[in-house]
């Protein structure tokens, strides 16, 4: 299991305590250092026509892009209050199977630049890029957000 | 009871049926012709800071703008298949409370032109906004977004 599977198992457990995130059933799947992926089961996220509720793509993507920092955090050994502070999402294409969400840096060249000022000043933003895949290839949902951290004291 | 709380009944059994909006405890409190709103229970949408999640936030405002256009279509008696097409959502303040949400037409003149273009083309466009309040006053998150309906055949 390498440094990065290992990291999933704290955010597991994490996931189970948040109520919400445990009754969309989400899952963490994997993650390479870069990219952390997320599923969630069709059944738990299903609306009134048979697809995927937009709501809960909302809602992954948006988990998916705070677990992401908080991982990459932890592994520097950073503890933080990571925060949602505004998203932009784009409902691509209805998505009639399990949702699988992936989320990334937008920029990566701006991990540095959060990190020392997280330090620095105790408080720091970055971008996040999430989606939500479709089975053929291309994305069902695509969105744009910010995250603050809060260094704990 | 007014034709309004009326309509909330269908509502209410949509809500019922669709899994992610019934895990989530969202309940139609009122609707009084021009804003809809709906609630749900903070223990069943905590975070890991015992605040109201993000993604919580973010599927309760989209459920109440997809609702608010479902039942002001109802009410016209049309059917029609309504998604979200696109939102932005800004995360102001956390909750510590029960998440209120209201829902409204973004410009309420745009009404009559979008049900004028579902009725000739089968499908129509419309910006809608939304918010969760907090206790005290001023909104905890706020969404504009747009959502596209398509008449049943």
């Amino acid at each position: 299991m390498s440094q990065y599977q290992a990291a999933l198992e704290p955010l597991r457990t994490l996931f189970a305590a948040m109520p919400p995130v445990a009754a969309l059933g989400v899952e963490a799947v994997d993650f390479d250092g870069e990219r952390l992926h997320l599923r969630a089961p069709l059944a738990a996220n299903v609306n009134d026509k048979g697809s995927a509720f937009g709501g809960s793509l909302a809602a992954l993507m948006t988990v998916a892009g705070w677990a992401l920092l908080t991982l990459r955090l932890w592994q520097l050994g950073i503890e933080a209050e990571v925060y949602v502070a505004d998203s932009s999402i784009r409902y691509l294409a209805p998505l009639h199977a399990d949702l699988a969400a992936s989320a990334w840096l937008d920029d990566a060249r701006d991990w540095d630049g959060f990190v020392a000022t997280l330090r620095e000043r105790g408080r720091a933003r970055l971008k996040v890029a999430a989606q939500v895949g479709l089975p053929e290839g291309g994305a069902a949902s695509a969105m744009q957000a910010r995250f603050v951290a809060f260094a704990k004291r």
